[in-house]
């Protein structure tokens, strides 16, 4: 069932304009059980869309395109198509009405150029012919070929309203790819391939991938089946080895984010949480609450950048700076236990590290962090190093603190510090 | 100068992830002259990977190839490589060594996945071999063919150091188009394609185009020259003419980050600034220290998402809160007043609004925002509504919150409220 996906225009050539169809395509397609082997885009070159659409035809069970149906100069698809199987043009008498209907409502002039898109190749169907959304499906030497606009809206309602039925009923057989994410944090991506590899000749058919996804890595089952209820308990089983595998480094299965899974963890136990931060600068903050409802449990926090706010807004003592340096333990600790104590919160996160490029030194270098929680039960430090640049420290950081958080609310230890 | 791109990854053919890397490649590729005829997505399918290289380089002048370089199993670019030219692998003693230091440096283990990403085709060149890059190039036939790794910063660094320049000396005839970028705060779409349409006639032949870019806009303009010096003249020109029309809506033409351009405005006034954000939990912190030496003027601030903690943390006052409400211009006033002072700040700046989607009413809908500034000469509010999502509302608020660190230090007027 190996199919081909064709984007014609050349906005998309010359890096003008993002292509937000062919991801979607392959996505819906792949979930239907349609395998797509090859994408390509290709500019408003006749000579070169013509080419691309034989050696497609020739290689694969169907063909999409998209693009180029328009009425300007520059619209070629639907000739590019003709050429390409050697088919004369005809007037498609219904899809000529539909597009004066369309015309006339909108107080425009029918055009010579308007009057063309009416024109598809012989034997060619039209798909859903309401207006505005012009497209065509025919069948040449048992290859279906499916021409639908390069505008995402016209072209994902054609997609879902006729092409994906369409390809189903043409393909009976097809079993849908039903898919489960694990999303790991504290693993590196050596030790997850090697831990897959160990798993791959005993998911009895389930398909395991895994992509990185800075600073987290996501893990993804696929099973094959008719309908998800069919797929569901070969998922579980798999997932089940994974997260034996891999333990609390699997924080969710529902493809939530890091913060949503601590925020239901901080409802659930009815707890609330200060932060504290230094070289994240607020995005521990910012990532928190970017989960609605998370007033419940977010009371705020203190951005302590410089010394004098450590000292002002938090307490830290003057000796500890002096004695330890704005990064380390120490420091971590009484930012952590200040926050609590100021905001009242159940935990006090704290945060203080070199983000870089400077500041690093021979004994703490640039991505030296030390990160602190302070909870009823006492208070605890950890050092970490991160790499990368500023912006990777940053988010590995407010990672790490975060997934703190999740670790502690379920009683896991957290990730080993250095 | 036709040229292919080659994205090869199976993730990329089920639509799993977005390809990140061929709009930036054609677009780059475009402004130094070279034109893309064709973009290739394929899986990791070594039969068709070949068969695509093959065809790609006997239609092309240069063709770069994308992902598959990594050490896992599905990483066959260099093998597809190797068989589309009929050449042997060799191993590269550099590279080896290079790899050994990566891979000592970070604590890990050589393996022999690993190693095997040592060995390329017979009389390529390995690009740049700096730690954790690997990329090469050959010419087989007069075609320029580059290998560069999937990971879009791995691949933006290796083209920029490498791939381009070199590219520029085999075409040396090639004028580039010249670009400036001027991004804009504060325009809606069509107010800025208005403007852009009165101006388009009087460019002399630069290219005008604009790029939403949440919550900014960015407008492009381009003009093809041998160098850039041939280009600035042309370019300082259209500049003026839509700064006249645009104002200080216009915030950067060298590229600049809004944080960057108020971190040089702070950096040259020796000023320092303190944050107290309510509904962006964070993000404007996150944004300013997102610039590297913000300590410098970045001092801190507090994050009140809670009452308590506004009346904690800044002393706001509880009959204000109980008055006009978390989100009202006194609270954001003594927010601003109270940040500035307790971080013996010279601005403080202060944040509070209703992100949503749940806490709206009819007098204050989801997306209302109250902003303060509190400065040596006085404090300034006002309010404003922001439409999207969470996300997006936390976004623009900040962005305008930035934004109006730049107005005030450049002199400016805020843009106006409600």
């Amino acid at each position: 069932m190996y199919g081909e996906i064709i984007i014609i225009g050349d906005e998309l050539i010359s890096g003008r304009t993002h292509d937000l169809n062919s991801r979607y395509l392959a996505g819906r397609l792949a979930e239907a059980g349609l395998k797509v082997q090859r994408m390509i885009v290709v500019g408003d070159d006749f000579r070169l869309g013509v080419e691309t659409l034989k050696r497609a035809l020739k290689a694969s069970r169907f063909v999409i395109v998209t693009g180029g149906l328009g009425a300007t100069r520059d619209d070629l698809t639907t000739e590019m198509v003709a050429r390409a199987l050697d088919r004369p043009l005809c007037r498609n008498a219904r899809l000529a009405d539909q597009l004066r209907a369309y015309v006339r409502a909108r107080g425009l002039r029918m055009s010579a150029a308007l009057e063309k898109m009416a024109w598809i190749p012989e034997d060619a169907t039209v798909l859903d012919p309401s207006a505005g959304r012009c497209g065509f499906a025919l069948v040449a030497d048992d290859v279906r070929l499916y021409c639908v606009p390069g505008v995402p809206e016209q072209m994902r309602a054609l997609l879902e309203a006729s092409v994906l039925p369409d390809l189903k009923a043409a393909f009976p057989e097809l079993e849908a790819l039903h898919q489960r994410i694990l999303k790991v944090y504290g693993l590196d991506e050596p030790a997850i391939a090697e831990v897959l590899e160990d798993l791959e000749g005993r998911t009895d058919g389930a398909v395991l991938g895994f992509y990185p996804h800075f600073p987290e890595t996501h893990i993804t089952i696929g099973w094959r089946a008719r309908d998800a209820a069919g797929a569901g308990p070969k998922l579980d089983a798999v997932e089940q080895m994974v997260r034996r595998l891999l333990g609390p480094c699997v924080f969710s299965a529902e493809n939530r984010e890091l913060e949503e899974v601590v925020g239901e963890l901080l409802v659930r136990t009815g707890r609330t949480v200060a932060v504290a931060e230094s070289c994240t600068g607020g995005l521990i903050g910012h990532r928190l609450t970017n989960v609605p409802g998370s007033s419940a449990y977010f009371l705020g926090g203190a951005l302590v950048y410089g010394n004098q706010a450590k000292i002002d807004l938090l307490g830290v003592a003057p000796e500890v700076l002096r004695e330890h340096g704005a990064v380390s333990a120490s420091t971590a600790q009484q930012m952590a236990c200040g926050v609590r104590a100021r905001l009242k919160a159940d935990l006090g996160l704290a945060i203080t590290g070199i983000a870089g490029p400077d500041g690093g030194t021979p004994e703490k270098p640039v991505g030296t962090v030390f990160l602190g929680l302070a909870a009823e039960d006492g208070v605890r430090t950890a050092r970490y190093r991160f790499w990368g640049n500023r912006a990777q420290v940053k988010l590995h950081s407010a990672t790490m603190a975060v997934d703190w958080l999740r670790r502690y609310l379920n009683g896991d230890p957290f990730l080993p510090g250095l």
